[in-house]
């Protein structure tokens, strides 16, 4: 365990050239996803209008534990790949712990953060069937991000549904988007059905996420040619998200290292699942026996305090439906909540193990992670987006655990993005304004009373 | 010249220990630094009040090389060096050149460009002698944020003077430096003599970068225990750069790579200087060929049409007298001028490199430059800062001269930054709300009128 450098790279040769999937390794498997007009599996002729077909194929396939990465994909990945695995000596110095401390940062890229694993294939999957359009939506402008530096590169049309007020709040993301070619459309718009009902009723609304994406399906509907993508939740996008963990898994080998726990911070779960894929299967074929931690705002506790049930993913309840950890699709976090994280369910994957006792989670206070971040910034110098800093919160306090007992425990953790699209809550953090909310159980009724009777 | 990766990082083993000191390279040195006040060459005394010893000495060193990195400096600069030497192997089939096309990135860090480099030496340093607080200036807040990084790290106070009209126009650069601790000031303020004065003159100025490098000069000067820091220009900055260069000759060796040109976008010149540094030194001693290009925005071409002359590093008139191309101290950038480079005068070094032949230079309109980034971000995926772009304007027409004669060039350039904080420039460029300006030879009169007598 001597001589570990501050940042492992892996050199070209030793990158993976396939995805790992999960469900492959599997016990017992996630339900199937629902489709909510018959309640039967989803088949492919389900998805098909909406999704390209080799994504549908990925989604449904829980036989091949390995599978091939196309050769433009790795083109685009290499030039942002491998992202470094880091010890951070710094921070372990700060917080004087016998503790070894890892993370994958995943921000070093311009979308910044880990979507953009997801985005290039499922583009150039697009591509290669022939299609010429998609469609997405986002939110604070990452996926979107994402989405338009592999629309970009691979010459194909995006139309970015982007939330309204985000739109106006950050008309550098939407600058950025353009940049790289895409059309942004702040949401709601009169470019489609569900946005002109919504616009004539609410003139005034700055959109939600829910009708973003109700938008880009219906967009994604009207055209043969056009298939909408997603950025989390479902199983092909944590297959290319499994990436970050194999990446991670042949870096620790090359040192020698074993990791003890593994933390991610989960909102739609994807960058969690990516990260601890290969070791999660090596768990299943009880291989290893690492703690994986999945951590979540109090605001927004979907693994510690949600139901394990039946629910659509989105909420304008148009998608199929998933079996998850759920808060509910009626459930929306409260308005002091900072960053990411607010999705009210969880990857379904992580669910099923979750329930099935592979993962733990822990819900943790906003005001207590950027706390928990002030020390990891000045320490390690980079700024993470605060859905990282979940994990780095409990990576630290698993750290100082380890000065309490002495124990020199590996802890590895994902730094999935960069603060830089965040400096507003850093700021109310900075000038004390910063305050948290934690929901009683009263406040949770209405997110379970939306839960569909399946 | 097989094989050879998208990205080539260096192992931590690889990596350099010592800065190169191209001044001691040189058969002929730079006029010296003068003192205004006297107009002989400063001495270590002159500038002992302002600046910290150990800068000090290395501005005045031209005798040693090589220079040892002190191990605290290593240790910040593992975190988040090397950067990465890049093939830009999809920009090369994207233009359809026999070229090979390298970059060297150096926006992977929070503060987005190569500033950092300088910054953490000088903090360091400044602790070392006891000093307990740190000045300094900041425009548009990358310096301030490199800045701000090494003085958490280091555990030193930072007072950063920001141009009041970029303290409102970018509040989250002020927010991501006062996150990692530092003190920012809007300028004009009320602390100093100079800023009060001016405030009373002028109550609703927006500030200028040389105001703020009056009062953050006026501040270390209060107290013993305080010096002030500047991130460009000057020898020591030079010096520090020397990284990005040694850091590529490194990765080039190692794979054999020779190249037939390196471009670097000029401001201040120490990126540029920084990049070159071994490469240069290797051809004073006569032992490669290399083409060294600067490329300078052509709304302020101190290279291609200033005067070689004496003058004041700030505009404010109070630094010591520089021999360098200058437009003069008292030149000020058309207000269409987008992002960096705007600098009246240039590095010392490079100017007498320049002078001396070793070094060509180019002007580059920035509409053109934003054309090409456009081609190169869909192409590459990293959205550079527009500094850059002017760096890889020059290296795209250059590769694009090689798919016309069919000359497979090897082509070097440095990318010094990210995007991120000038999307406004890019706001514009996409919606064809940029224009170009070129003065006229009068129009460079007022500045050259206020060159001093020397």
């Amino acid at each position: 365990m001597t001589n570990i450098p501050y940042k492992i790279y892996l050199e070209e040769s030793e990158m993976p050239r396939q995805w790992q999937n999960i469900r492959a390794f599997m016990k017992e498997l996630p339900d199937p996803m629902l489709n909510p007009a018959t309640m039967k599996p989803c088949t492919a002729e389900d998805l098909a209008p909406v999704f390209c077909d080799k994504l549908i194929e990925q989604e449904l396939n829980d036989i091949d534990p390995y599978i091939d990465i196309p050769q433009p994909v790795l083109d685009f990945y290499h030039m942002y790949r491998p992202s470094p695995l880091v010890r951070a000596y710094n921070l372990e110095r700060e917080l004087n712990t016998p503790a070894h401390i890892y993370y994958k940062f995943e921000g070093n890229n311009t979308s910044g953060s880990h979507k953009l694993n997801s985005a290039v294939p499922q583009v150039y999957y697009a591509k290669e069937q022939g299609i010429t359009q998609v469609t997405t939506e986002t939110g604070a402008g990452q996926w979107g991000t994402a989405m338009a530096m592999a629309c970009g590169f691979f010459k194909m049309d995006l139309t970015v549904y982007m939330v309204k007020v985000s739109a106006e709040q950050k008309p550098y993301r939407k600058a950025i988007m353009e940049t790289y070619g895409a059309k942004v459309i702040p949401s709601p718009s009169n470019t489609t059905e569900v946005g002109r009902k919504i616009l004539s009723q609410y003139p005034e609304t700055g959109g939600s996420l829910g009708c973003a994406i109700s938008e880009a399906v219906e967009k994604a509907r009207q055209n043969d040619n056009c298939r909408y993508v997603l950025g989390s939740v479902l199983n092909h996008v944590t297959l290319h998200q499994s990436i970050i963990g194999l990446e991670t898994q042949i870096a620790l080998d090359k040192y020698g290292i074993q990791p003890d726990m593994i933390i991610g911070c989960a909102g739609g779960g994807s960058n969690l699942a990516g990260l601890i894929t290969p070791f999660i299967c090596q768990r299943l074929q009880g291989k290893n026996n690492i703690r994986f931690i999945a951590v979540e705002p109090a605001s927004c506790p979907s693994l510690t305090r949600g139901r394990y049930a039946y629910d659509f993913g989105d909420t304008g309840r148009t998608t199929p439906l998933l079996k998850m950890y759920t808060l509910g699709s009626g459930f929306i976090p409260s308005p002091n909540h900072a960053g990411g994280l607010r999705y009210h369910g969880m990857n379904p994957i992580l669910s099923k193990l979750y329930h099935d006792g592979y993962l733990e989670a822990r819900a943790v206070e906003q005001s207590k992670v950027f706390a928990a971040a002030q020390t990891f910034i000045r320490a390690e110098g980079t700024l993470p987006a605060p859905e990282s800093c979940h994990a780095l919160k409990v990576a630290m306090d698993e750290a100082i655990r380890c000065r309490e007992t002495g124990e020199a425990k590996t802890i590895l953790f994902g730094l999935t993005g960069t603060g830089y699209f965040d400096l507003a809550a850093y700021q109310a953090f900075n000038e004390g304004k910063m305050t948290d909310y934690i929901p009683t159980d009263a406040d949770l009724q209405p997110g379970f009373a939306s839960l569909p009777q399946v």
